[in-house]
């Protein structure tokens, strides 16, 4: 199940329902208390999330959960932060049920990238300026991986969105090397639609200095993040700017006290 | 608005509540009546959507109408289908709103691409398989733009999701010029979450003789695609298999039976 970005009333009217009926939630760090308390009073609530600083658990041993409790006859919400199926790992978990025989049932949610731009007023795909949404991670952005297909993917036409996307002077470096230009406009959005969220908008040759935002946060490059910036995101980006170095701010950035 | 993929239980909480206080709902043909029914009983609905067969209703037009009733005090509902930031032209829209002064607020919606991937149990990334998501359009993937790009971006580890994937023949013509094999996995999947959902699993190569799918209809290309296709999917492509030729099908087809 598919938590959405934070705010409960994200959910979708399907996921209250379910998340009501379930005997026990497995539940990610990322997702927020206001969200586990929609649940039954008699459910097990379980956190398997990876952030909180205790001794790691293994995708192994959330699939054995996974497993043991639906085995047992109880039915079993795991429940992601957005949506399941980008960047959630879900293919690993529904290899594991699959294989032991567990019937399972999707139950799609909002992906944060999609509530962040709705946050900040931006349409990823624009058919004047963004032909395209390409959504990577991180570890790809990094160099966990091989980088080849990021330099070929990337285009003044595409609309960017980086999930998890750790030391942004890394990924600034090598969008830029990849061929995007320095002037390129950036987004940071981080905890959208909670209490916490904060924005941050800068250029890809800003970004390095960008203050780092709580996770979960993501990073929307592209012409579209340019063209759409509210009247809230000013006000939100407001606190943020990076007043050592205002020579990298967009050149609109006085407008920001409008 | 967005009114996610068709089943009204895929409307956001937040969704709901806010359509059942709209004085005026302008949506497009792609919205199902279920979610119209949602609406308050004294809401003015209006159809502007464009697939009808009568006359065409502009851009331009739909901008004025939205202006009209928001500046004559009237609280207005924009709904369109799946998620108004992906290929939606709601960054037309906004542009319009924020020139003629009006306060908006977007409420994100359910994707089509993740419902599609939920009802098929395919997660859109893997680490295993497939490290990024590319959503492009028909118009994209046909040959009204400048199709370099496309070239460049398609990998194998890539999930490709073509929104409104218009003629198949082309699609898969391009992608496999592109790069991709012949035996790359597709799958078709029209009007998800409804009623007259409908799944066609096939291979790039089988793509251009694949039953034609009611819109809205959209495609996904990759890996993922062959990883984990569930019983429900199998047994859905059953009715879809084109007889004509077999030899095209994956060669785990005879499960299909199963």
């Amino acid at each position: 199940m598919g938590a959405g970005p934070g705010d409960p009333e994200l959910l979708t009217i399907k996921a209250l329902r379910i998340l009501r009926l379930a005997d026990v939630v497995l539940h990610d760090a990322l997702v927020s208390s206001d969200i586990l308390q929609l649940a039954s009073s008699r459910a097990l609530i379980v956190d398997v999330g990876k952030r909180r600083g205790r001794k790691n658990i293994s995708q192994d041993e959330i699939n054995r959960l996974l497993i043991q409790f639906a085995s047992s006859g109880h039915m079993v919400v795991r429940l992601k932060s957005g949506d399941p199926l980008v960047f959630g790992r879900a293919g690993e978990e529904l290899d594991a049920l699959q294989q032991a025989g567990i019937d399972v049932e999707i139950i799609p949610g909002v992906t944060t990238a999609v509530a962040a731009a709705a946050t900040a007023q931006i349409s990823l795909t624009d058919r004047r300026v963004a032909q395209q949404l390409l959504i990577i991670s991180a570890h790809h952005a990094h160099d966990k991986y091989d980088d080849s297909n990021l330099f070929r993917m990337v285009s003044p036409r595409t609309t960017i969105v980086v999930y998890m996307p750790g030391e942004y002077g890394i990924v600034s470096e090598r969008l830029r090397r990849a061929g995007l230009d320095s002037s390129t406009p950036c987004l940071l959005v981080s905890r959208v639609s909670t209490s916490e969220e904060q924005l941050f908008q800068t250029t890809l040759g800003g970004l390095p200095i960008a203050p780092v935002l709580p996770a979960p946060c993501i990073l929307i490059v592209g012409a579209t993040v340019a063209r759409a910036v509210s009247q809230q995101v000013r006000a939100a980006c407001m606190n943020y700017i990076p007043l050592e170095d205002e020579s990298l701010l967009p050149a609109q950035s006085s407008d920001f006290a409008g």
